[in-house]
């Protein structure tokens, strides 16, 4: 049976919870979570980096690629409302790879950490028959009184995102067009003018750690919090599995920046299929309860989407004029 | 620069060292230490196992793979003199790849789980150009007064070594072997009887957590420890470097099974250079005061193989006549 029949979510479910230990598994979350004693979680990471799936090396700088490699795995501590305090970074390179860039890609990771204040704890090498291979390892803290799981969303609870969706993903497009513009022309410069934003949310996002000190600032405990690297669509969607709930998303609340919606003219792609579907954003998803809704407007910088709804009513967007259209997830039939 | 050049564990100690944060790190461990509260550290630990480099899925069952596995990043742990307690496995898989294959590599991985007493909290799958590649990650606990780094030893401590060594790599050699004589040939059968042990030694090795609890339910706190996954020399190495000492390996004191004699002998391969360079043991080595000399040998299974000596007399290893012969480690120049 191929993968896609069954669907990514289904058989990982099924996977997991085939384990002696499934009574203690409340659903699947970002980060691995210990209670070793007192008054704080320990909460683990780890995200896997293959050339030709999740990078093009063609248009990706290694050193970008360690920056953003740093900001994946520590996304997930921040998605369970955590601080990122270590990473540890195994790398798998073929012979074509050198000390040199090794070096610049360690440069990368190295000045991630720096700006995220997380400890570059170890690292390690290995061979690859093909390509570059990237395992990150995050480690981080939160007090048990401040976790947030994916599984806590309420009905009528207000569904909140931060920046701006569908960005990197058109960052991504152009960086594509680019690459199959110039193959085989040496003389061409690439053409990124006015879209040096959407390059920068592609190769170099940032990690919304900001958020989470300002929620706890606020004094503002979401019910539930994922980060947005698959897509709102698929990130909403295990959100609402795990909740138990449907959720209303209205169609022009969804945070979109004008670089999106010009480039998105030009490539004539839907720039709402671009801030549904495409990954790599890490901005953050969370719910609140609906008496917050001053209080998360006023941090700036979040927009209130739409609410969750019982569970029989699906997960749809609604449309200015008042339709409802089930939201679809891509990528091995989510 | 190729990596060889300039040796895999000095690159690493420059790359992880360049750090903000270099000043906490005392050299390389197995596993990252998280300090959160009370007589607790948590530690981390993970492994990077790809298809082609790591294991050959023409003779390697998918089921103890996943087995396998979860040993690698467990025994990581186990060096570290701590108790195993969850892991999460995330798995890149080409489209030849169905959900049968992934239900037999969780199987193994759950297996492995349930043998060792750990959660299975989570598992993540992505797509991979090519072939297999596994991500593992684990958590364990340690108490801080019983907590063993790499850097401990100290001349004259005496160096320990639970089983016996290069029994994997002679199982490898052994499956390599029937792989070139079985090609293109459906009609004969791999010839392996006699030899199930090195078989078993190399696809489905054992944890040593059982070792960890003797140590404790002993009262012996070894002073430095390493699991046996690079090899006898490399792994030792990595001792010596971290504890600032050299080492005396006594050649007659390294425990071979029987069956690796018979099958080296077959191979022409020397018995003592499979224990020493072979990996995928997953054996300790430890080292502790001379005073506890009868209390280890009293623990049964345990071998003494030489002793901690002055950093500048290097690690060799003395041979029966009394030469000393300097101990080379192999892979990348290390």
């Amino acid at each position: 049976m191929d993968i896609a029949e069954i669907g990514k979510f289904k058989l990982l479910n099924e996977l997991v919870s085939g384990s002696d230990f499934s009574s203690k598994i409340k659903g699947r979350n970002d980060c691995m979570v210990t209670d070793i004693s007192g008054d704080t979680y320990l909460l683990v990471s780890s995200v896997l980096m293959m050339e030709g799936i999740h990078f093009d090396l063609t248009y990706t700088p290694l050193k970008h690629l360690g920056f953003k490699s740093v900001v994946a795995v520590l996304s997930d501590i921040c998605a369970m409302n955590g601080t990122p305090v270590q990473i540890k970074a195994t790398v798998g390179v073929s012979s074509r790879f050198t000390v040199e860039d090794l070096r610049t890609l360690f440069d990368g990771i190295r000045t991630a950490c720096t700006v995220y204040g997380v400890e570059l704890s170890d690292a390690d090498l290995t061979s690859s028959r093909t390509g570059v291979t990237i395992a990150m390892t995050g480690t981080g803290q939160v007090s048990k009184d401040r976790i947030v799981y994916r599984s806590g969303a309420q009905v009528n609870d207000l569904i909140c995102v931060t920046g701006d969706l569908g960005s990197a993903y058109m960052g991504l497009k152009l960086l594509e067009r680019e690459k199959r513009v110039l193959r085989g022309n040496d003389v061409a410069r690439p053409q990124f003018e006015g879209y040096e934003y959407l390059l920068e949310r592609e190769l170099k996002p940032r990690l919304r750690i900001d958020v989470v000190k300002e929620l706890q600032e606020s004094d503002i405990l979401p019910t539930s919090m994922i980060d947005l690297s698959d897509g709102l669509a698929s990130d909403l969607k295990q959100i609402c599995q795990s909740s138990g709930c449907g959720a209303r998303i209205y169609l022009e609340k969804i945070p979109i920046a004008s670089e999106t919606f010009d480039l998105s003219d030009q490539f004539q792609i839907d720039p709402v299929v671009a801030a549904l579907n495409g990954g790599d954003d890490y901005e953050l998803l969370f719910t609140v309860p609906v008496s917050y809704y001053e209080r998360v407007l006023h941090l700036g910088g979040i927009d209130v989407i739409g609410h969750m709804s019982p569970s029989s009513q699906g997960v749809a967007l609604v449309t200015p004029d008042g339709a409802e259209i089930t939201m679809q997830a891509q990528g091995w039939k989510e």
